[in-house]
């Protein structure tokens, strides 16, 4: 499943250069992957439930083009790849044009919540994952 | 008692006017009160095993002069009054040559953390907050 | 005129107690007042043109209950007072069920961009602020 | 020049899982390599002069351990490679015990401030970012 999220740059994410700043991003890229999860029926607590937390582990991002404050921006969420304990996601902001203004790939892992040790991907999880792949 | 917590201005505190922004002044007064806790021994959790939890009600802040990158600020926290259920800190954020950037009055309430009602400010805390007058 | 800007409690916008932080609430009510200016015309480089910026000098800020991820909210904004150099909004935070999650007055006070000192708020700045009174 | 700099866990730097937030370590970085750039004497109005701006392309970036609220962390900034009009930063949050809790390599661009485009790097911020090389 691809998630998209439209976003508006709001006053106080325009750092001093009168542009989105570097951290900025990787939150809007947090946002689109909470939405790609709640869309998959995914919550924190349904995977809590499951005995899996999901943690960030890797984060790959191209900053591309500069936005600004009042910018339309979409965030585009889809899954890259898939593995026995970890995952990626592949996730681009475009813009109201569609260019991208950044991508990134972002790997995380999933752990017992208890243990904080990885743990295999739960299968409803990596069912939403592999989802993609056929579509 | 009167606590000081000295701080660096960070680049991404800035905003597109150059300047702190302003909700960024209310983390800065959130940290010094952090500090005013822990230094009179009222951690989260101690306050938590007190059947206690803090919320702010009230935020009353005067921004007095602008703040830039890297400019060193101190945030001085003291206790302001008592009450009941309530009390509230006398804030400042100073300049390095003790002029004030920023005065606020924050008033919190003390609620059961079950309940999320309003409860009398534990003996302890209300000694803390109570020290200062006769100092 | 009052202005309502809807938008959503996003992930990183939640702290360590599972709600709004503080000063992200403060955020909100810039970007309410963002939108403010903006449908009134009166942007930044429009008000700059004049001669004017406006910058706030008092924030009092009442918090009425607690906010969450997902949460839909609605930023109003309306002038509250108008003085010779300075104003004041007042502005709400509504849940969707129209509850008040936040409200506050925002008081501001027009300069000289080159001096720094208070000058006269602009006739159309007034005169849109002026507009709600009779409204 | 490798540069470290002392920084503490502030509480809202924490999110919802009780660990500072993806995005936070990101600012983090920002505030190691303006710390590089001041004590290289490179600072922002001093490569404005140069005609050149500094514009990060790709954040790489590992997350290794959680931090808390409270921790000392150190950032720990070298530069790692030298291109014509690019140049790459390695960065890492250490904890107190000398652990690395996230690392990173920033990947820069020096473009032109009026056309936008990338121009070679300046001499002199070239041979501050060779200096490391050597020593």
């Amino acid at each position: 499943m691809e998630n998209s999220l439209p976003i508006v740059v709001r006053p106080t994410e325009i750092d001093v250069n009168g542009h989105v700043n570097n951290a900025k991003f990787v939150e809007y890229l947090e946002w689109g992957r909470e939405e790609w999860y709640d869309r998959s029926g995914l919550t924190y607590d349904r995977l809590d439930a499951m005995g899996a937390q999901t943690v960030t582990v890797n984060l790959n991002l191209n900053y591309r083009k500069e936005c600004r404050q009042g910018e339309n921006l979409t965030i585009v969420t889809r899954p890259e790849r898939l593995g026995r304990t970890s995952f990626a996601f592949h996730q681009e902001v475009r813009k109201a044009d569609g260019t991208v203004a950044a991508d990134a790939i972002v790997t995380l892992v999933t752990i017992d919540p208890a243990s904080r040790k990885p743990r295999p991907v739960p299968d409803e999880l990596a069912a939403a994952l592999k989802s993609t792949d056929n579509g």
